[in-house]
């Protein structure tokens, strides 16, 4: 039986560049499902040799320097937009306009206006179209879905999200495309508030309301001379100003009544990439942390009393979500595979002419709720999520 | 070598009329350097039989069924109220005006008006004053304050404080003293934020503004008909109205430019005395967990660069605070120790003339943080503490 | 009503003379079910300044300093024998002749053959006899306990024990009692495997066979100065030799087809009291660390397959072991209690005319075991505890 | 500049096959030092149509069904030995007669006498051969070598290692290859604990003696039906003997005077791939876990007193083995990411002219430590490894 397949082209070649075609070249190895095979056609970036380079350590037939050309290119089906946030719209947009499905980057926009023209272009042009919060894929975090979704959990009464990092601590660190506004939009409030909001929409539902404190600590930075696909980070002499938040926490409300508290800073020393969820609900709590993110930790208040604790589910047993395609019991996987999982849902999605969730209408509704907070910041008060969409 | 003794009048005999008895009962058999020995002279209550028996369990000479005339007794030298909260300010003031020194369970008072008076009693009077922040004295805290105070973590930017419990999210449990408001003065606000703002203010100094939340999920409960020395409660047929807060979580900015987030809850299924805070600083983190009293995390950003992590350390040693009056290394101590501890710390502070920290000044400051929370919950937008002093 | 009471008569005034008395001043203090209250009488040691300090410390009415007059006496009803293991034999054989109830620490004996004596000579005078091996009534052993016997862990296939601490692998750490086998009999094996046995036998079931090794690593100390209630020791200027094991590990069949593997060590870096046992049987597993001895890890393959994972109950719910006499819900205890919750079993049992297990018998079949690893050590083969019997 | 490459010929396409194809597809797109690119040239087995859906799902150009013939086509460099354990031997020796670099699984061999051939075999054949011990290259279990290379622990005293699994607990689990002495030649032990012996040769040196104990709890089983990739197996409606143990334990001791626990089953429920060991040194202890492989507990005695525990090294740092090939600080990778370390260094191995350990003769002596446990089972003594070599 011969394969459906369908050609992929990726604009971006550093850190997301590398993980998304990772999961292109692995997604058909470890999934017996999928309904249509990704064919590595060609990835593109500015500097040619570099573009080059990634091309052939990553597994594309080509490259391309120009995303507009990657973009018009006929043979392409699949644009992958894994570039810097400013880029999102303008290559998306142009992509839609082509015809083809997309793959974008989180957060999905500059702003909520940018968002909403990204959700008009795919819309019109009728494409498949997703944004890769991957994290929703660990099979820890799905299973938190599947259940919150049967109930186990009872009515929900909180979502407690933190996301530390601690890589920018030292002063010396230099001014990164992520630490300057122009090109990220925002700092770990559109980095990291981005995936933990898109988390409790995906478990608690829509937020109304919020209101955020965010803080630059260090000011200034030496600039840029080099990046690495790991975020390694070279400094030059000169320094430039910060012109994003270091650290961004807000309070918010729920439409089903519960409460959130949700906190993201690059300033939380021994916190690798500690992106950490708790909810609770009137039957039970759930507990997910990305360092460890094969564990799932649960709470069942139907346990006999003499027998409730928070057990420790090692998400890797066949019955767990994605957790079939890969190793047997106890033989974890890595962050590299939420982004397999999630390329496969797109596969499926596209094959079933499908927009999978998140879409680009969830990266709007996630980019609201992050415009809402830098309102509050500005306002000093709370702001209803409604007015901005 | 006759050693000096005090005695002790407390009013109030359940979980924390239990916790301070035992705290006097057991100080002189761990502290050798105990420079005033408390006489355990009469505890009181209004309900004879009961205070009767409390007095005979715990070890009280005798006991008393009005405050007012324990207050008197001319042999008593201090007084401790560990009775609601709606009585701190009543009792306290009065054992200030007979020259009582005195220890005051937390939250100092129902409103800042209130605590401002109790200061102005104990200052008139030079009695010695103390609020009962137990938790400031658990080795493992008093640990972190050293690693702050001799600057191992540098500069603070973040402290996050979580207070989690889980013992009303039934809501047939009925309503106790701590869900009115009349008695209570607030839900887990004044019960458990005020445990982290006193560790806040200890550990990272003066917080200058809030904005917050306050939830009550459950708005009616059954009425209370009886309640143990362990909370244990049973409920009556009839019903009431819950007339304060089950969760209520802030944000803070903090006068040396850290950032703080605070939350409490009774209704986080799984977590049972969770009094969590993590504080990051430029050189280094701390993370402590009441429900691990014993341990301390500490991360240090000075270890060499293949090697750091958070470190768990048990604090048993005799190089650690107050553990040297306990149980060889490994041998944990718990909850009942830090009451211990302090009423260790408020004899030898009688005995010098001195109050310890948190004083009633320190409390009326705690208080001004609550109260500026309830404000801004009231208002939508964020209060300054300054401004309620 | 006026309560039974019962005099004590302690033998020890060191670290076990002090959790011992602790035990005694603080059961009446918690227990409501407490049949019989002891009234600490006297502590008897043979350095009368330091004896003295100790009765006035820990709360006893007067002291001795001949163990052999403390027996005699005929107002003591209960002799605690908690000195070094050379003296067990000889005091309670003593005391049993004389008719008093007995608490012996553990191991029970320098050998099996004292063993049987001391067995024989409670069995001949019917006193009220058990060795005080407190572990067993941590809570959250208890629970273990009654899980198993419930079934809930199934047929049991291994016990897995541990008992690591740290506190000589400093080669300058001088030569306590516990390193000379003239008073201790061995070093861990009898001071650390004996508890595991005792866990072993409390929990699986009688062990039928064992092979075994020992090491000393460190063979000559520097001569012991002066020591501490905490296990503190200051070093003199003249070494000996070190005469009892450094380690001593072993494995074992039950009598019930499980297997067991024991190790104990003194030299286990970082590790405080890490008393660790696992057990695994055909339903389940549990998991308890003295280091966290409020908490029992268990899992259970009833759970639904997607839900299965170790909990960690936290036992300090009224439903728990003990816990209704202490704290709230989560508000944990300490080492301490473990010997209040067996002297308190002990009171009742005296009251009831019943010897509370670990009995002399069964501390006699745990020396047993012991002595079999010795013997197997020496001969490099296999030996059947029976053959000790 | 072209790179140099080798053709591989992988014999076996189930759970090892499917982890080994994997480390040959991914190894050139994540480090940039490798010296050798794999070619992945042809899969073998002996049913044609799963060796042809393996082929195409994990990416090799062609199949094989006779491993004789791979092993003799001209085009192959190297030869992947993934087959069940009692087919190493012939594949082995007969690929290095064809003059082709060997990778093999563990354990090397069915017995000691069957390893020598194979080393023999290589040695005379001078072809590059290594032992797929992958966990070896876990980034934290590599970190734990340099440690203790660099000798941060010290002379090291404790060697605790236990493998613990659960997928056979149920007594309907049918009898899959390794239950079958005929094809796995023993159970547990050549499974897991040659993994344990194998870390404990690679960490603390050589094992001079042991003394050991095996079991089968579960004497009969149902035959097989069919088995998948994951270890997912259907039982049939015959029964057949289980001719392989359950649990196997030993005690050993090291050439540097270190004592050894060894301890591997697949009877403890709950433990999914938990295979951890401990080593504590004179200065200083390390944990590691392959269920949180990522991390590496790390205790050093030369931290001041107060702030000394055991802490967790979270092992992707760039400074870390292996991890700069991979994903940013604390982005963790999987099970599969230590085949792909262990391929990266084979084929560096080839491009040198040498050997990786651990090469056929450190798997003769893993072999050896196996045989010498089954000895001592048999004569219930302690056996010398040295007279099995």
């Amino acid at each position: 039986m011969a394969q459906q397949t369908i050609n992929v082209g990726l604009v971006g070649y550093q850190f997301m560049g590398k993980a998304h075609s990772n999961a292109y070249r692995q997604v058909a190895a470890f999934f017996d499902d999928l309904e249509l095979v990704p064919v590595m056609k060609a990835i593109c970036g500015r500097t040619e040799e570099a573009v080059k380079a990634a091309a052939e350590k990553y597994g594309w037939e080509g490259y391309e320097t120009s995303w507009e050309k990657l973009v018009e290119r006929e043979d392409i089906g699949l644009i992958d937009v894994s570039t810097p946030n400013n880029m999102h719209a303008p290559v998306a947009i142009a992509a839609a306009k082509a015809g083809k499905h997309i793959l974008c980057e989180k957060p999905l926009a500059m702003s909520v206006a940018e968002a909403k023209e990204m959700v008009q272009a795919v819309k019109e042009a009728g494409v498949v179209n997703m944004v890769c919060h991957n994290y929703r894929r660990a099979p820890a975090v799905m299973l938190a879905k599947q259940l919150i979704d049967q109930g186990e959990l009872g009515e929900i009464y909180h979502f407690r999200g933190t996301y530390l990092q601690d890589w920018i601590v030292d002063p010396e660190f230099p001014l990164v495309w992520r630490l300057r506004k122009e090109v990220a939009g925002s700092g770990v409030h559109g980095d990291l508030n981005a995936h933990l909001i898109d988390l409790a929409r995906f478990l608690v539902g829509e937020i109304t309301e919020v209101v955020g404190l965010m803080e630059t600590f260090i000011k200034e930075r030496p600039l840029l001379e080099a990046v690495d696909e790991r975020l390694g980070a070279r400094a030059g002499e000169q320094r430039g100003e910060v012109t994003v938040d270091d650290a961004a926490a807000f309070l918010a409300r729920f439409e089903n009544g519960a409460l959130g508290t949700f906190e993201a800073t690059r300033f939380a020393l021994g916190r690798k990439n500690y992106n950490r969820f708790e909810i609770n609900g009137s039957k039970g709590s759930v507990v997910f942390n990305l360092e460890r993110m094969n564990e799932l930790e649960l709470y069942l208040d139907s346990d006999p009393e003499y027998a409730r604790g928070f057990r420790t589910i090692i998400c890797n047993e066949a019955v767990h979500p994605y957790s079939g395609a890969y190793w047997p019991s106890g033989h974890i996987i890595g962050y590299e595979h939420t982004f397999i999982n999630t390329v496969h849902d797109l596969l499926n999605g596209i094959a079933q002419g499908e927009s999978p969730a998140p879409t680009f209408e969830d990266g709007l509704k996630n980019q609201a709720v992050l415009e809402a907070v830098e309102r509050s910041v500005e306002t000093g008060t709370w702001v209803c999520i409604g007015d901005l969409l």
